[in-house]
C-alpha cells in the first residue's frame, strides 16, 4: 500500500508497504543479473543502502542450479540480499531475442513461488515503430495477461506494466484498464529504445500518458530509466521507481554516469568526482588498473551518482523546488532540453496538481518557465477569475533594464495612489494588478534583468489578449522610467481606488472562484493590518473574523466564520471535501482527515488548498487544507487528505 | 611564473611556480583567519588537498602576540600550513570599516618579512556606487602604490589589484598600467559588494573590462569570490585564483552552498550530500549536534562542495566543454543567469580566445548558447569569407519537426545532387552552405528538436542579412518537407555543382582568410578521398600534398607545400609564428616551439589554428598548430606555442 508523505506536484514522496518491508520512492532499483553481479547484492544493501533491488526471473528460471536453489531456499538467499526484491518477467528478453520459451502464467507463478517481493506480468513490449493495430492487440494481450496474473499472484505484489508504444490513446486506455484490477504497482513498459535514442519528448509523452490513466495510489515504474540525469524530469511527472542495468552496462563500457551527462573514460581528462569509489583516483591510478577492477570501480561511482541524485530529488520534492531542478538537469543534453520543453504541451493535466504556492521562490531558468503550471494557473485564473474595476487603466510594461514581477511594488503604488487610474503591469505571469501583486507566484518570483524573446513574445501576447477580453476607461502603456513620469504628471490629486478592498475581491475570487468575494464580504467589511508591515492580516465582516491573509504567499487562510458563507453561498461539492460519519466525529474535535473516509469532495481542488469539511449532510465538521486532489483523495487508502486546522462544534 | 597547460577560449589550467611550491590553476584558497579557524590549515592541506590559503596579514600584525611569531617563525609555522601562504593587505578591513592604521610599504613589508609567499599592494577598495572622479582618483592611488611595493616584494610573489569600480574604461586602463609593473598576480578587486547583491551581470562586465588590460602570463584571482556556483563562468572569462571565506561564513549561518544554490539549514527538509562530511548524516544527527559541532559540518561541507567543483571545472577546461557547463551552473540563480546573458556582449572580445574547434560537441543548453563566441565566429567568418559560388540558390528553413544542422546533410545532398541549384540551410548558427557543412561547430553541435523564439529570430534575422548581403540568380526558400519535393520535382538533370571543389575553396577560406583558396589551389587538383566515408583525406595540386582534410572538425591539416604556398600567396606576418634562430635551428628538427623564443606572430590566429612557423627571413621552419593567441605567445616566457607537426628542412 502506498502513502503520500510530501508532494510537489506529481512528484510526491511515498512509502510503500511490501511484503520485503517498507520503500520510501523516489527510489532507484538496481538490477542485478543472478549470474554475474558486478556488485553484489549485500554490497548494495550494506554500503549503498539501497533497499530493493531488482533481477531477472526469466534468466533464474532458465538455468537448473539458480532454478533449484531459487525455489528451494527463495530468491533472497539465492542473491544474497536482506532487502525488496522485485523481478522482471522476460519481456524485456523477448523485446531483444524475439521471443521467450515461457508463458504468462509460468512465470507470475514462478515469481510468486521463489518468494519475490514484487513480480511482473510477461506483458508486450510496444516498440517505438509499431504501428497502431499492432500495439493495440499487444495492449489488449497485456490487459489479459495482466488479469491472469491477479489471480495467481498471493501474497507477492503484482506489476501490471502500461503498455501502448507512441499512441497516447493507447497508452490512457492500457493504463485506465490496468488500474481496474488488482494490481499493486505500474511500471511503464517499452520506454527503453526511447531512452536508447534520446528521444526524451516521446518520452514525456508516454509518461503523461500513462499518468492520466493510472489510479494515482499506485506507485509508477519508469522501466529501464537508469541515468541520473533524468530522474528530476521523470520525478517531476509522477515516475517514483526506477530501475538500472546501466550501472554496470556503463561501466563494462568505460562509461562514467554524471547529472551533467555520460563521459567515457577515454575522453575523460581528469577524475573530477569526489564519490567513495572515485576518492583518491586519478586517470593514472585507473590505467594502472585491469578492465575487471576499473569496470567495478565505474559501476561504483554510477551507483554512487544515481543514489545521490535521487535523495537530491527528494530534497527538492521537500522543499518545493523540482520544477528548478528538473529545468536545470534537462540542459545537459540537447534532447532533454526537448523532453522539457515538450511538458508545455502537457500544461493543462500538470495544473491540475500543481500547487497553490509553494515555500521555494520560483526561479526562472529559461523560456521553459514560463510554461510551468503556476505560470498557467495564474494566466487561466487572471483571465477567469479577475474582474477589472471600473476605472481607467494603466498598463506597464517592465523595461529591460528593471526587473520583473518581484520589484515593482513601491512604483507601481505610488502611481496608483495618485491617480483616479488603476494599474496594471505586464510581468512574464501575464497582467498583474496592483491587487494581486502579492500572491504566489508574482511576489515570490525571481527573472534574470535581460529579458529573452520569449518571454517579450509572451508578454505582449497576453497583453493584446488583456485589451481584447475586457474593455477598460483608458489603456496606457507605460514603457520605463520616461513614460512613468508622464503618467505621474497627468495624476489628477488622490485616487479612488481603494487598494484594500480591491485586494482582497481579488484574491478571494482568485483563489476560491469568480462571486466568492460577494459572497464573503457581503456585509461590513474591517481590515486589521500588521502595525509593522502595513500589510492586510485579518478580514472582519459584521464583526466576524472570515479570513487571514497569509503573509508568506499572500493567500487566505479560512476562518469559520468564511467556511460558513462559501459553504451557504456555494452550492456542494464546490470546496468541501465531504468525509463518512467517522471521520467527521474526530474532524470536529480539530483531528485531521485521512484517505479511506472521504467520500467525494470538489474536482477543482488543488494541493494546499483551503477547504471546508462537510460530513454527509453538508454541515460543516473542520475547515483545514487539502494535501491531495480529489482523484486522490478517493484512490488511497491511507494518509493524510486535509490537515485540518480548526473543528467546527455542530 | 606561470605556465598554461590546457585551455577552452579564456578558460586555462596552468601552473604557477612560487617560493611555497608549484600550484595548479583554477585553484581555491580557503581563507583562513589568524585567531579562530573552523578547518584548521593542517586539515585543510592533508585532508582537504589544499595546497595553498590566503591570510589576511593585517589582522596579524594588530595582535602582538600573532605579530610576534610571525615575524621570528614564520607564516607558515604560525598556521601550522606546509603549503602555500597568501597574505590580504588590510584593503577590505578599510572598506568594511572606513580605514586601516598601517600604510601600504609598512604592510608589504610586513608580509614580505613574515615569509608570506603571495603578498597584496594596499589598495584602495572601489566601491559599485562610487562616480568616476572618486574611482579614477582611488585607481591613482593604487597604481603608485603598487610601483612603491615592487621595490619592496624581495622574493615574495606580489599581488597588484586591478580596481576601478564598474568604470570599464578605468578597469581596463588600471590593468594595462598594473600589467606593466613587475608584479606577479592580478587580483580583481572591489567585487565583493557585486557578489553580495548578486549583481552578476555587473561582476561580468568588470572582469571582462579587467583581462582586457591585464597581461595574459599572470594568474588573475577574483578576490572574495567562494560560492560554487560561480567558479564555471568566473573560470570561463579567464579568472584562476578564488578564495573563500564564505564557507566558514556561511558555516556560522547555517547555510549549505551547493552548485545549486545556498540552502539554510532550516529550510532543508533533508541531507541529500554525500561528501565525507555530509555523509550518514541526517536531519536528526545534525539537530542532535551543538552550534560549533554543526557549523564545522557545515564549513567542512562547503569546502568539499567547492573543491569538488574546481575540479569539475578543470575537466571541464580538458574536455572542451566549458561553455556547457558554464550555461548549466547559471541556471542556479535568476541573478546568475542575468550574468551569463551580460556574455552576449562580450563575445567580439571572447572570439579572439575562441579555439578553431573543439573535441566536445557544441551543446545548446538554452537561447544563451547562441551568443557563444563560437557561433558568432561561424557567423562573422560566412559574412566575411564565404564567396556564393555563381549558381542558383535555395534555402532551407528546418522545420519544428527537423533537427538543426546536424542532421540534415543527406537530405541537402539529395536536392543539390539533381539540381542546377546550390543549397543552403539555415540553421540556428546562420546560413550553412553545404561546402561548410562538416566543420566546427556545425557538423558537431547538437539542438533540442522544439525551437525557441530567440533561435528562431536569429535565423531569420541572418537569412535577410544574408539576401541584402549578396546577390542570387534565384532565391527559393524551403520550409519543410512539402517544399522539398517541389524543389525536387522542379530540379533538371545532373548537377553542375561541384561539391568537392566547392568545399575545399570554402573551407580554406573559412580556416586561412579571403583569397587562400586561389592561392592553395592554384593548379592542378587532385582530391584523396576515404574510401569507406568518401569523405575528403587529401588535397594534392600539381601532383604535391597541400593540405590534408581532419575527419573530427572538418578544417585543414597544413603540408609543407600547403604552407609554401600560403607564405609565398600572404604577406608576413599572416598565418606565420615568428621564432627566433635558436628556437628555428629546434623546429626545423620537428621540435615545438616554446614562448620565449617567438618574436612575433599574427594577430588573427586563434588557439588550434594551423600554422606557418618561419625565421626572422620569412623561411619556413615548420608547420604545425598554434596554441596561444598572439598576445599570450609575447607575454608567457614558459610554455608550448605553437605544437609542431613537421619541421621543414631549408
Amino acid at each position: 500500500m502506498l502513502e503520500l508523505l510530501k508532494r510537489d506536484g506529481l512528484a510526491r514522496i511515498c512509502s510503500l508497504e511490501t511484503p520485503g518491508g517498507m520503500l520510501e520512492t523516489p527510489c532507484l532499483l538496481p538490477v542485478v543479473n543472478p549470474r554475474i553481479s558486478t556488485v553484489s547484492p549485500r554490497e548494495l544493501y550494506e554500503d549503498f543502502g539501497f533497499k530493493a533491488l531488482i533481477t531477472n526471473s526469466y534468466i533464474i528460471r532458465n538455468n537448473r542450479e539458480l532454478k533449484e536453489k531459487a525455489l528451494s531456499s527463495g530468491v533472497h538467499e539465492l542473491l544474497d540480499f536482506p532487502g525488496i526484491i522485485m523481478t522482471d518477467s522476460g519481456t524485456f528478453q523477448s523485446y531483444v531475442h524475439g521471443e521467450v520459451d515461457v508463458g504468462n502464467r509460468e512465470i507470475v507463478e514462478f515469481q510468486r513461488d521463489i518468494g519475490s517481493d514484487i513480480g511482473t506480468v510477461l506483458d508486450i513490449f510496444t516498440e517505438p515503430s509499431w504501428g497502431r493495430e499492432r500495439t493495440s492487440e499487444a495492449v489488449e494481450v497485456t490487459v489479459e495477461r495482466t488479469r491472469e496474473a491477479v489471480d495467481l499472484k498471493g501474497r507477492m505484489m503484482l506489476g501490471g506494466v502500461v503498455q501502448g508504444s507512441l499512441f497516447e490513446d493507447l497508452r490512457e486506455d492500457c493504463a485506465r484498464r490496468l488500474s481496474k484490477l488488482n494490481v499493486d504497482i505500474h511500471p511503464i513498459g517499452g520506454v527503453v529504445p526511447l531512452m536508447e535514442t534520446y528521444r526524451f519528448a516521446d518520452l514525456v509523452d508516454v509518461i503523461v500518458a500513462s499518468k492520466k490513466g493510472l489510479i494515482p495510489s499506485r506507485p509508477v515504474h519508469l522501466f529501464g530509466a537508469g541515468h541520473p540525469m533524468i530522474f528530476a524530469l521523470a520525478v517531476l511527472l509522477g515516475c517514483d521507481m526506477f530501475d538500472s542495468a546501466s550501472y554496470a552496462k556503463y561501466a563494462r563500457d568505460g562509461r562514467f554516469m554524471f547529472v551533467e551527462g555520460t563521459m567515457h573514460l577515454e575522453d575523460m581528462k581528469r577524475i573530477s568526482c569526489d564519490c567513495p569509489a572515485c576518492r583518491g583516483q586519478s586517470m593514472e591510478s585507473m590505467s594502472g588498473m585491469n578492465q575487471e577492477e576499473r569496470c567495478r570501480l565505474i559501476a561504483r561511482h554510477n551507483l554512487h551518482e544515481m543514489k545521490i541524485e535521487i535523495e537530491r530529488v527528494k530534497r527538492a520534492i521537500a522543499e518545493g523546488s523540482i520544477w528548478e531542478l528538473a529545468e536545470q538537469r534537462c540542459r545537459s543534453h540537447p534532447a532533454l532540453l526537448s523532453g522539457l520543453r515538450r511538458l508545455a504541451e502537457h500544461k493543462v493535466f500538470l495544473e491540475k496538481y500543481e500547487p497553490l504556492s509553494r515555500d521555494s521562490p520560483f526561479f526562472y531558468t529559461g523560456k521553459e518557465s514560463l510554461d510551468r503550471p503556476s505560470a498557467y494557473r495564474y494566466e487561466k485564473r487572471f483571465f477567469e477569475r479577475y474582474k477589472q474595476p471600473q476605472m481607467d487603466i494603466l498598463v506597464g510594461f517592465e523595461d529591460g533594464r528593471r526587473p520583473y514581477a518581484s520589484t515593482y511594488s513601491s512604483e507601481m503604488r505610488a502611481v496608483s495612489s495618485v491617480s483616479d487610474a488603476h494599474f496594471v503591469v505586464m510581468s512574464p505571469f501575464g497582467p498583474v494588478p496592483i491587487e494581486l501583486d502579492e500572491i504566489y507566484p508574482i511576489a515570490q518570483s525571481l527573472f534574470p534583468d535581460i529579458k529573452d524573446a520569449d518571454t517579450d513574445l509572451k508578454m505582449r501576447k497576453l497583453m493584446e489578449r488583456m485589451s481584447h477580453d475586457q474593455t477598460y476607461g483608458m489603456c496606457v502603456i507605460w514603457e520605463g522610467e520616461e513614460t512613468l513620469k508622464t503618467i505621474r504628471s497627468i495624476a489628477r490629486g488622490t485616487s479612488k481606488f481603494d487598494i484594500d478592498m480591491s485586494r482582497i475581491r481579488a484574491v478571494a475570487d482568485y483563489q476560491f472562484g469568480e462571486g466568492a468575494s460577494s459572497i464573503l464580504f457581503d456585509g461590513e467589511v474591517k481590515l486589521v493590518k500588521s502595525k509593522t508591515t502595513l500589510r492586510i492580516r485579518n478580514v472582519l465582516v459584521d464583526g466576524a473574523h472570515v479570513l487571514s491573509m497569509r503573509a508568506d504567499d499572500g493567500f487566505f487562510t479560512l476562518r469559520p466564520e468564511g467556511a460558513r458563507r462559501l459553504r451557504n453561498g456555494f452550492t456542494s461539492p464546490k470546496l468541501r471535501v465531504i468525509v463518512n460519519k467517522d471521520s467527521a466525529e474526530f474532524n470536529r474535535q480539530g483531528k485531521n482527515v485521512f484517505c479511506g473516509f472521504v467520500l467525494d469532495c470538489d474536482d477543482e481542488i488543488v494541493p494546499f488548498d483551503e477547504v471546508i469539511v462537510v460530513d454527509e449532510s453538508d454541515t460543516i465538521v473542520a475547515i483545514g487544507r487539502a494535501m491531495l486532489t480529489r482523484t486522490e483523495m478517493l484512490a488511497f487508502k491511507k494518509g493524510l487528505a486535509v490537515k485540518v486546522r480548526e473543528g467546527v462544534a455542530t
